[in-house]
Parts: structure tokens; C-alpha cells; sequence
């Protein structure tokens, strides 16, 4: 099933729907199921069928029967006996909008469409007939599920309202955390919910198909705001309207629950057409995710992932501590979790002082009293030794989580679990377990499953890797203290304003590029652009040599590759014969406006950093960062991040890039001055977000680091086409 | 249980033991147990309860008893009334050797030593009991598995010789493919083995523990050689001999048996003291890696991907076509198979002709008919369309492979299984059902597992990273035809050898690296050494302008690190300045010899690349290729091949460069000539193979490629120290 947004909801954007505006469709009380039919493996059969628990009342439609099976068949919604809260119509494609403007009619909660030929075809008429439904429901309080949609799950009373198959499991209502889904896909959500099978607790699952008036951003605001739900997890290949998930991200952190999201569709064409460094290196998604985590939400990489990581922030909680200890009984178990922690750069401490000295006198001889802990497998005889040193650790403040890899499912492994569980509660910290056997299902899963100080994760890969995002969230939790931001003087920002309005190019000059950001505090290299041999000569005298002549063109934006630049000029008849090749190759370049040459004091030699962002008209301006030179941006490797960011937040950005240790002095080159470094990189975010609505991108690069030296040399500010 | 592999067997190297050598040890048909207890819990007893299904004989040895349960108890192996095939010492270490020295004088084909406390300790005493175990089986046949060792599963005759749990499902001796898993850790042996419980067919489960005699090797040779095992799947953290790791991949590949291995323990120690680039690009597990997929090993990174990869070799067979065609019912698993095809690189090629044409004749009016293909929901309905669709899809002669996400475990689930697997056989292709459902061993599962068609995967990643896996094997495999392989002259090979000989540093200098690869025809640029100023402008003049000038001194490697170089001359008077520049720098480097000024032609303004290698005394010679540059060791992004190489392995490294778009020409540079830098490829792998004992490193960096231009402007080559 392709699922297609409709187009009216980015052109007429509105607040997302909250819980009690979807209340009466997605918990009702009376479903009609309108197209009801007595036929094997129609839709409406399915539906009756999924609902066999639903404590509600069932009222069916259809005009042609008196009675379906041992119900009443009512010839039209407005024949029913009461207001129905959800109705499911179950016709085809032609027969819909007459009855959803029934439901209108009726003052129904809300209503499924469940057939597909709408927007999803990209028929231009079959778009129309997707907008017309989204208008009859628009200015009254019926919300609209679909078209193209699979329904929803809500465990919670057996609304089971969906044509496809549902969850043999019951509902426990003793189990927390509830895990709420939602997807865009019912197949997908399907796929999700049958985690209830294997003992996970699950409160709904939600699935919003072509979205024309409830989309999936609506979905995650009702369960955030649903008591039931303790944790959601949402998977979603895209949508009209970025900016309500954005809003449904706020609901969810203002409601402490997490939101953990799969996005697939991961192809940059967006970027393709991108005029910066910046915009080649942070791609589509790198947006999304920088926006998204900047509200509290966790991205993850796999579908897989979403139900473990979903259930693992639930149970966690807020990290107490950065470290992680892995207790092991198998050298090999460790070595992995050795391996996992340094990949996704979780700091592993080594216990000392009163923790080792425990562990010392508890453990085997041949133990290994460290991180990993080896506690071997004589464990397998008496459990005291590892429940005394695992009671230690845990009792250690350096330890926020630990990680035990459970090798064998079977009655003695259940105990241990057991074990576990109590060590967990005692010292209220989270443990993950981590499940190296191949037997998926076996003996121990559902305890830990049903545990709120048990983490279930089937791969170490994923287990650190949801470690590491949490602690992320953490810092950006902490982080949102607008006090340790940069406050830039309004002055500043009006000079700003004021430049950006006076260019003639959407993308302007390096120059003017660069006098935009020194009104932000960058620190820019010393310039002066003219079209005087003299001045040239006198400038460069001025700034001291050597001194780098460049051609001033609004024409042309990559001035490297027309060789309009001329470096490391020593003296007075250098600069003279580089301002005159510059001179005759500007008249070589058809058409090119030259606005003069520029004349900069070379930099000294250091480590170049691009600092950039982008600004999405949806999901708002992110910062990016990266090495600089030319050939970075094939490296994809770049940190992207949301504006504005606090000065720990940037420096953070620093560390997490795969080339962090450059920073720290490489090869012949002095250590960069991070603190810095960072400063600037908050001022672009400052800029950024202060003129959202008129820059796209903006460039700095590269960004010398000489030392105590730190230069922008060249940048490109591109402002929104209007 | 740490385990610590002897240091003997690295210092006596020998060939691997065969299925012969180890058949009585490993399939035995009498089993004696040294140290039989009726204590419940003793290892001896908790052996004999794993061994419950064993069809031969058991023996039990202890003085101390007349009969231990139901057995008779014999005071010695000498009082055996046979001689056993398989020993289990389970007896405290102060009793092993004795025990081990009866069992050679009885001619046991095998003995098992539980006891830990040997040269996993690090103590040097230990390590010496260790190696005299070692030394008294050495001259017998009897052979030595351990100490500090768990045991095996042997599935096939019930012999779980093991002092833990077993898996309590039961060999199928219908099913196939077997797989075999080979692990130095015994609990990650167990989590293994335990896939059995969920369908899965497996022969032998074998662990190594400190492999004082029978190694890993050994035990991954022992299941290519044995019919009754179609696929191996191994786990080790490290190894004293991994020179007989690849020969056992040799015989793995011989018996075209797939071996899957996954490697712990990534560290790169020994790469931080390396002198090239080179060496800090390409870490330990890169060689690693590089030597064993070079004999047909398939590498995977986490642990949790073994059995299904092990799986879908054996079940693939080797490649028909590269495409994967994704055949789905929902559009959002779809994105997510179109994510992960273009993330692993594997292609997708779009149907054309009668494919599509009945694709489109069969499937509903909105359903996608190209790749991945939708063919949407309805398919719940009535199966006929999806069957005709599949069935041409199979049969294009463009898809190697059918990926097919699967939603939901339940009946309609289990049919649709039943369906793909007839659709599999008809067609002899292999599909991958990607099984989406958080029901993990949901209905459907054990089918899958049954089918020889079908491989299971849990996640879309590691699906398309196993196919992506199962190409490059089958590129290993063509490559392999020595007659496409550079031919170097035996004069080129003397004179290389004669060079390394004259020179009188480990490290060579520049100049004389270069001569040495020019031997091999590497085009390196045209260069002079001299004491002389007239020289040094003689030979600027000869060049043309500009050149570069650099110091060139045997105790100077770095040399821009030292401000020795100096480039971009471009007359008589700036060369004359250079040289004394580099003159006096050179008096003032406290003890640098200096053998004079090189004085070069400057290179075209090009891609710089660099092509190195390293040889690993034990995994041998591997070529690195990333892009050039100083700081490109921070990113990570290079590949590594064992060489020799042929030019069509050379040309997929290039295209397996994350960066592998900056050749097809990047901003203001030419596309680099590809066909040319593979010769260069080739010729630098054939050098370390011919000189593998007399180099340690090789690094050109950079080698310049400007349009047809192609040049080696500045080389290192370690000699081995000796």
C-alpha cells in the first residue's frame, strides 16, 4: 500500500489535533461500521471480527440487509439509535463521500476510510476527491481517518478498528510501561503491534494512511496525552505538514514521554540542488533528525529498533550517570560490549576504591575486576559472589546503566533475570539486558519484558547505540536553558536585516556574506575590495604580506575553479601582477558583473573547519559542522544540529564528529581553539534563527584554526528566493 | 571465562589438523569421563545429564567409587575394558597433567580440559603448565581440546560433551542445510546453538577455550571436512595463529562450504605505532578482514548476524544475477528496502519488457509495478496476482534475489510462506523474507527455516548487508584467476630486492622508496638529488618550471612537519633561494643526516590518492587506496584488499570508496583515469607479495591524477626490522 499525503494541509497549516479532539475516534464507545457485509473476508466481516472483544456497541449499515449474522443491519447512519463516536466506512472508493458527509451530519467522533485511489495514485482528480473528503469534515468536530488506511488498534478496550489481522495477545492492565505505535503504514504498524505476542505491553497502535485530515503528528500528540501511554514509537516516510510532527515532538517532551522514530526515506534529492559546502553535507534527513532530536525525540536507524529503544527510554528514565559497566560471565560477551561502547562512544569507566575493593574480595581468583566485569562462569554454582559485585557496581555513582549479556535461555537463566530484577529495583537503576541467545522467544524474555528496571535489546550494536541516544537526550534536555545562550544585541540584528535587504543576489558576495556575519561577532579576515591598482597596493601594505587577491564577482560563486584567486602574495609586485590577471580574467568571463578585487591578509596556516546551516521553511534552521577544505563533503562527515544551541551544545557538536581528534592538533598543525570555535558556532545559529524566514544557507569555509587564531577566510550567505 | 590463547603455537607453527585427526575426539563413540562425581552440579555430573541422548558408550573414572548412580566407576583409564575416543577431564587443574599423560599412554583419540586457571591468567607459571599440557599430547595422536574450554555439542550423535546446558530441541536429520559453529567462548557458543530451539538445523556447536593444542582453525577445517555440515559459523576474539585462520578458510573454500566470522575485539593497538599513512588508516581487523574475505570468509559486524548470514550462503548458492528485486505489500516497507539497497550499494534494477508487462496485466490498477514492487494489500484477498508477479520477477534474468518483507506472523502469514517457498523452487533462486513482525518466532518462522529457498532475516539492514556480502564473495571468487594479474618481470623483482638491500634505514627515504616502485612501474615524477646549487637549477631548468625543492634526509620523514619543502618555484631565483633556505634548516635539525636537496618536477594540480600497504607477518600482504591528502586518515574512508589483485578487484576498491565520486571528477579537478590507479593498484600489491618478508609498509601518498596524468610525487617504504 503506497500512502500519499495530500497537499491542502502544508497550504493551510493548523495547530495539530489534541487528545480530546480525537477522543470519541479513537476511543469510542459506539463504532457503525457503514458497507457492513456477511461475506467471508470483506472488509467490514474483518473489522466486526478484530473487534470480538470490544466492550462497546457495534451498530451496522447497510440498506440491502435487516439483519448481518445475529446483529441488526440499520439502512443508514442516520436510522441509528445514538450518535456513533467511531464510524468505519467500508465501501468502495465512490461510495465515500457520501457518507462521510453522513458522519458529519450525524455529529460523529470521527470516521475511517479505509479505501485506497486517492491521492496515493497521483491522478490529479483522484487528489481532488482526497481534498473534498478533507473539507466536508474540516469545520466540524468529526476527524477524519484516512483515506488508504489500515484503522487502529486500541488494546486498551478492544477497539480493535482495522481490516487487516490483529493480535491474538490480551491487554495486561497491571504491565507498564504501555508502549503507544504509530505509522503511517498499517503493514508496518501490523508489524509493530505483534510485539504484544512476545510479552511487550502495548496501548495502541495508530496508523493514518493518506492523512487528509488526521495525520500521524496527531496521533503522537493523543498518546501523548493519553494516561495510558507511557512511551510512543512512530515510523513515518514523510509528510506535508514537517512542522506538526515537530509540534506533536513538543507535546510528547512536555508530557516526559519519549518518542522514538523511525523516518525511512533517506534520499537526499532535496540537498541535491544545494548551493553550499553545507547543503551537499547535511542531506534531507540529517534536518529531520537535528530537528526532531532537538525536541527530545530519539531517531533511530532501523525499524527494528523502535520497539526496544521505545521501551529502554521508558524503563530508564534520566541517566544518573554517564558510564556504563558491562558484568559479564563469558570473556567473549565482554570483549563485545568492549567493542560496542567505544563504536557508539559510551564512556566505560573502571571501577575503583571501594567498588574494586568489593568486587576483589567477592569474585573468583581468576576474575576480571574491571570494565567489562568478568565475573566467569562459576556463577553458574551459587549466584552470591556476582549478586554482591553486581550490587556494587550498581551502587557506584559512576555507573548510570548496566549491560548484561544473557547467553542461555532456560530455567537457570530465568532466575538470573530474577536476580537482576531485584538489583535493578534496589538500586533504581536501569539494566539491559542484552539477549546473545539465538533462541529470540525463549525462557526469561517475557519477565524481562514485563520488568521496569529491564531493558530487552537482542543486539550490543543497538543496546550502546540506544545508550548513547539517551544520553543525547539528556544533553539536550539540559541544554534548553535559553541563559547559556549568546545574546546577540538587537542593533546587530537590525544591521543584519538591513545588509540582507540590500544585496542584489540571492547569494551574495563573499564579501557581503562575511559583513552579515561580523555583525553576529564571527570573526572575519581582514578585507578591502576596490578597483584601484593603488588602493590594492596600499591595502595589502596595510594588512602586512603575504596577502591573498581575489576577483569580486556576483556571478561567480566558486572563484576557485575560475582561478579567480591568488594566494600567498609576498610583496608589492606580486599583488600588482595578480591584480592584473585578475583584471584581464574577469573581461574573459562572459556576462560576470566584477565588483572589484578583494584584498585579504593571508591566514596563517591552520585546521579548517566549515561551519554552515540551512534553514527548512518546515522544520526551521539547523547548524552544521564539518572539516573544511573542499574534498569534506565527501566524507559525509558532518554534525547537524538544530538552532540555537548553548555554547556546550556546540561544543558537543565538536566532539561528536568522526574527526574530533584533528581538533586536539594533527600532524604539524596546533590544537584548535574549541571554546572558540564553539562561540562561533552558536553566533551562525543565532544568525540563523533570527532570520529564518530570510536565508536558505549559509557557509563559512573554510574556518582557519591557527592556535589562538581563528579567521573565516571565505562565506556564502544565500537568502530565500521571493 | 577469559581465555588466553598459548603462546607455543605461534612460535611452532604447524598445518591445521584435518577431519581425521580430530574424529575421534569429535564424534566419538566411547566417552570417558575423568572425575565422575555424583554430586549434582560437578561438571563431570552436569557432562553425563548433556550426554543423556548419546547413542555409544560412556565410561566413568574415579577411584573414590565403585558405581556413580546406575555405572560402574573404574579407578583408572588403564582399567577400561577399551580404549575411549573422547576423554573429559574434569578434575581440579593440580590433576589435569596427570590425567592427559594417561590419556596419550591409553591412546585416547581425545581429550577435553574444563579446568581454568592456565595461561588466560597471564601468570607466568600458568602459562607454562599450559604449555607442558601442550607438550605432552604434541608427539601422540591424542589431541587436546583446551584447558579452560566448555566443550562441544556434537547434534548429530548426541555427543554434548560440555560441562554447561544444552539445547534441548532435537537434530532433524532431514533438514538441511546443517550449520556448524565454531566458538573460542563457550557461553557465546551456547547463545549459538540455542537457534536450534527456533527451527533452525545445526550439527556441531565446538568451542576452543585457550587452544593449547586444537585451535579454531583446526575445528573450522574439521567441519568443511564433514559431510554432515553445509555451512560454519564462527566467533573468536583473537588468535596466536591466524596464519592457520586463513588456511582453514582455504579448506573452507575448497569444500565450498560459506564460512561466516565474526571477529571481537577491534582495537587497533598494533596500527598506533604504524609509520605510514597507511597504517593509520587500516587498522588491525582491516587486515584482518581484507585476509580473509580474500579466501572466500565472509566478515560480518555484529555478532547477532552469524547464523543468519551462515544461513543464507548456504541457502544462495552463488549469485545468478547482482539484482535484488524487493516485492512488497506496503509501501513503507518498501522505502525502507530501497533505503538499505542504496546504503549497501546493492543494485535494484527497475522491470522492463514482458516483465513488467505482465506485472502490469495482473496487478491490481494502483499498485507499483517497479522495484521495490507494491503489490498492495488486495493481495490479502486473492493470492493469484502476487503468484503470476513474483513468478516473472523470478524468472527476469536481472535478479539474482527476491527480498520480501514480511508484515505479519499468523495462518495467512504461514501460507504465504508455503507460496514463496514454491515460487523459490520453481524458479532455484534464493528469497530473503525480511521478517518485519516484533512476533520474532511468530508462525511461519520454523517454515522459513525448513525451506532451502528461503532465508530468514530479522532486519532489513542486515539482509542487504548479507547480500551486498554474498557479491563480494562471488567477486573473490572470479578474481581468483591468476591469469588476470599484472606480470612482473624477474629483473623488476631482483632489482626491488637488490635496492631494499643497499638502503640503510628501515625507513626508506622518499627518493629511494620511489625507485625502488619505480621498479614496478609506478610513475613516480621526474626527480634529482644533489648537493650542488648548479645542479639543483640544472635540473629545475631540464624539469620546467615550477618545481619543488626538498631536504632530503634519512632521519627526516615527516618532512612538511619540518618546513622541508618547498614548492610552486617557478624560476632560477626563487630555486637558488629554496636551496639555501633548505640548506641552513638542515644545519639547524639537530643529528638529521643530510643526503641533499631532491629537486622535482611540480605535478599537475590533481586528485590526490593514496595506494599503500601493509604485510602482516601472520595474514600477510593487504593494499590500502583512500583518498590523499593529510588529513583523510581522520576519516576513515578507505578499503583494504589482500593483494595480489587483479584490475577488476582493483577497480571495485575504488568503487567501494565512500568517496568513490571524487574520481568521476569533483569541482574544478578531472575525472581521475580509473583504469590507470588499478594498474597502480596492482603493481604496488605485487610488490609486497614479492617482498613480503623484507617490507612492513608501503605508502604513496600522494599519488597525483590530473586528466591522463597519473604520478607518484612522494613515497615511504619500511623495511622489516631484522
Amino acid at each position: 500500500m503506497n500512502i500519499q499525503i495530500g497537499e491542502r494541509s502544508r497550504l493551510f497549516p493548523r495547530a495539530v489535533y489534541r487528545h480530546a479532539d480525537l477522543q470519541r475516534l479513537l476511543h469510542p464507545e459506539r463504532i457503525a461500521i457503514v458497507g457492513a457485509s456477511p461475506r467471508a473476508g470483506a472488509f467490514s466481516e474483518r473489522t466486526l471480527h478484530n473487534l470480538s472483544a470490544f466492550a462497546g456497541t457495534i451498530d451496522l449499515i447497510n440498506a440491502r440487509y435487516e439483519r448481518i449474522g445475529e446483529r441488526l443491519s440499520y439502512p443508514s447512519l442516520h436510522a441509528l439509535p445514538a450518535r456513533p463516536d467511531c464510524v468505519v466506512v467500508a465501501l468502495p472508493f465512490d461510495l465515500v463521500e457520501q457518507a462521510v458527509a453522513e458522519c458529519v451530519e450525524v455529529g460523529a467522533g470521527g470516521v475511517i476510510v479505509y479505501a485506497s485511489g486517492y491521492a496515493e495514485t497521483g491522478v490529479a482528480e483522484r487528489k481532488e476527491m482526497q481534498a473534498r473528503l478533507a473539507d466536508l469534515v474540516s469545520s466540524s468536530p468529526t476527524r477524519l481517518l484516512g483515506p488508504n488506511c489500515y484503522g487502529y488498534y486500541n488494546f486498551l478496550n478492544g477497539a480493535n478498528v482495522a481490516f487487516g489481522r490483529t493480535v491474538a495477545a490480551r491487554f495486561d492492565p497491571l504491565q507498564r510501561p504501555n508502549l503507544g505505535l504509530v505509522s503511517q503504514s498499517g503493514a508496518l504498524g501490523m508489524a509493530l503491534a505483534q510485539a504484544m505476542e512476545r510479552g511487550v505491553a502495548i496501548s495502541h497502535m495508530l496508523t493514518a494512511g493518506n492523512s487528509a485530515d488526521v495525520g500521524i503528528a496527531d496521533l503522537v500528540a493523543y498518546l501523548s496525552e493519553d494516561p495510558n501511554c507511557d512511551s510512543i514509537g512512530c515510523v513515518f516516510e514523510g509528510t506535508e505538514t514537517p512542522r506538526q510532527i515537530l509540534e506533536a515532538a513538543d507535546i510528547a517532551r512536555g508530557a516526559g514521554k519519549p518518542l522514538v522514530v523511525y523516518k525511512a526515506g533517506r534520499s537526499n534529492a532535496g540537498s541535491a540542488a544545494a548551493l553550499s559546502h553545507t547543503g551537499s553535507v547535511a542531506g534531507d534527513y540529517a534536518i529531520w533528525k537535528a530537528a526532531c532530536e532537538a525536541r527530545g525525540a530519539v531517531m533511530v536507524d532501523d525499524f527494528e529498533a523502535i520497539v526496544e529503544v521505545s521501551l529502554f527510554l521508558a524503563k530508564a528514565g534520566r541517566p544518573k550517570a554517564r558510564g556504563a559497566i558491562a558484568v559479564v560471565t563469558s570473556g567473549g560477551a565482554g570483549v563485545i560490549a568492549a567493542d560496542k561502547g567505544e563504536a557508539w562512544r559510551v564512556p566505560m569507566p573502571q571501577p575503583t576504591g571501594e567498588t574494586l575493593a568489593i568486587l576483589k574480595e567477592n569474585l573468583p581468583e581468576f576474575a576480571a575486576c574491571r570494565n567489562p566485569c568478568d565475573v566467569t562462569a562459576q556463577v553458574l554454582n551459587d549466584d552470591t559472589p556476582l549478586r554482591l559485585s553486581a550490587g556494587a557496581l550498581l551502587h557506584d555513582q559512576q555507573y548510570g546503566v548496566a549491560v548484561v549479556p544473557h547467553p542461555f535461555a532456560d530455567a537457570i537463566g530465568e532466575q538470573r533475570v530474577k536476580m537482576w530484577k531485584e538489583l535493578g529495583e534496589n538500586h533504581d537503576k536501569i539494566i539491559c539486558y542484552v539477549w546473545c541467545s539465538e533462541w529470540l522467544e525463549g525462557p526469561g524474555v517475557r519477565q524481562i519484558e514485563a520488568s521496569r528496571n529491564l531493558a530487552l535489546f537482542r543486539s550490543m550494536d543497538r543496546c550502546f547505540a540506544a545508550i548513547a541516544a539517551w544520553h543525547r537526550r539528556e544533553e539536550v534536555s539540559r541544554g534548553s536553558d535559553a541563559s547559556d545562550r549568546i545574546a546577540v544585541p538587537s542593533y546587530a540584528r537590525l544591521e543584519a536585516e538591513r545588509l540582507l535587504k540590500v544585496a542584489t543576489t540571492s547569494a551574495l558576495t563573499e564579501r557581503e556574506s562575511k559583513e552579515i556575519l561580523v555583525t553576529y561577532g564571527v570573526p572575519v579576515v581582514a578585507e578591502r575590495l576596490t578597483t584601484r591598482l593603488e588602493e590594492a597596493v596600499e591595502a595589502a601594505e596595510q594588512f602586512g604580506f603575504p596577502v591573498v587577491l581575489k576577483l569580486e564577482s556576483p556571478d561567480i560563486l566558486h572563484k576557485t575553479e575560475y582561478g579567480a584567486v591568488r594566494i600567498g602574495l609576498n610583496d608589492t609586485g606580486t599583488v600588482s601582477q595578480a591584480f592584473w590577471e585578475l583584471d584581464a580574467l574577469a573581461s574573459k568571463i562572459p556576462n560576470a558583473r566584477r565588483n572589484g578585487v578583494l584584498v585579504q591578509k593571508m591566514a596563517r596556516r591552520g585546521l579548517e573547519i566549515m561551519v554552515g546551516g540551512r534553514v527548512d521553511p518546515e522544520l526551521g534552521p539547523v547548524v552544521v559542522v564539518s572539516l573544511g577544505g573542499t574534498l569534506v563533503e565527501l566524507f559525509s562527515d558532518s554534525v547537524t544540529r538544530a538552532a540555537p544551541l548553548t555554547h556546550a551544545q556546540a561544543l558537543k557538536m565538536l566532539h561528536d564528529l568522526r574527526a574530533a581528534k584533528a581538533l586536539k592538533g594533527f600532524r604539524d598543525l596546533p590544537a584548535a581553539d574549541t571554546a572558540r570555535l564553539a562561540d562561533v558556532i552558536c553566533r551562525v545559529g543565532e544568525f540563523l534563527l533570527d532570520h529564518k524566514d530570510q536565508v536558505v544557507e549559509v557557509d563559512i569555509n573554510p574556518l582557519i584554526c591557527s592556535g589562538d587564531e581563528l579567521v573565516a577566510v571565505d562565506a556564502l550567505v544565500v537568502r530565500r528566493y521571493s
